[in-house]
């Protein structure tokens, strides 16, 4: 299916919500464990999520707006949130993710989008052009990505503890398929 | 790390409120579609963790209080939802899990199980003695495969429309690692 914006900024809209209910104040052997080396955890990954809102996504439509494909994206430091997250807790990252994606998502409606404007171009800084509608897309397909890796975070948990069932649980054979989960 | 009881009962208290905050309301096009042929869209996935809650968890623990490793579990019906689940909204599945869960887990905590009762041993009917520690750590993480597997039905969606950002989301190079997901 193509990108559908009303489709698009109704997912975006669940994320924090359901983040909350699931990571707030769990224990810390979900959320401040990893998967092993040079892995994320938990805490790591709602940073990362809270570090593109500031970064990434609306700053990007802007740039589409107001340079089209003349100025490329700054690129999106993927491990910000290394140095960002210091000495804030999960609940402090949740309110901070969830605050920025609601405005961010107020001023996405506020440009009241024409199916036109979708098919406007920026440039990326490493595959080069790219359209609206593709980052708009991308931004809440990056959310599934994040859940799909926090889902597979937590069970790596159990990887020992669930014995002969590790067989049938998909979750557990999956090594993850890029640097960010 | 081994299965802890308290930290598995918190996740499992989890995911009713996170699916409701992901999936309730949301348009048909993110719940009803699905990875193509014989996947399974949001909604079935919903359908078969209702489908666990009534015939496989509880009454496991229970066999294993009974019977031990003399009589095996029952086996688990896991495309049982594509006829329980007809004629029921994605709201009255979500519902219908909901109060399972909360039944479960009250019904669980009565047990007030102690450290020796979670190495009892019981009869899985393919793969032979598990013991109720495994069982417990295979329900959480049960929960988990089918948070990957929703995060990844709904990436899906946008399969093309992400455009050359594919690449980088996890999510969309993962093509499940089982069965069910």
């Amino acid at each position: 299916m193509q990108q559908n914006l009303s489709d698009t900024v109704v997912l975006l809209g669940r994320t924090p919500p359901t983040l909350n209910a699931l990571v707030r104040d769990l224990p810390d052997a979900w959320t401040r464990c990893n998967e092993g080396d040079d892995t994320w955890t938990v805490y790591d990954v709602i940073g990362h999520l809270a570090h593109g809102e500031r970064t990434d996504w609306m700053p990007r439509v802007r740039r589409i707006f107001e340079f089209g494909e003349s100025r490329p994206f700054e690129p999106f430091d993927r491990i910000a949130q290394f140095h960002e997250s210091q000495g804030k807790t999960l609940s402090e990252l949740l309110d901070e993710f969830a605050h920025l994606r609601s405005k961010n998502l107020t001023e996405l409606q506020g440009l009241n989008l024409r199916r036109s404007d979708l098919e406007r171009r920026g440039q990326h800084p490493s595959f080069g052009s790219v359209n609206l509608s593709e980052l708009l897309a991308t931004w809440a397909a990056h959310d599934m990505t994040h859940l799909h890796q926090i889902s597979r975070i937590m069970a790596h948990q159990y990887r020992e503890a669930v014995g002969p069932w590790s067989k049938f649980l998909g979750v557990l054979h999956c090594s993850g398929h890029s640097a960010s989960g």
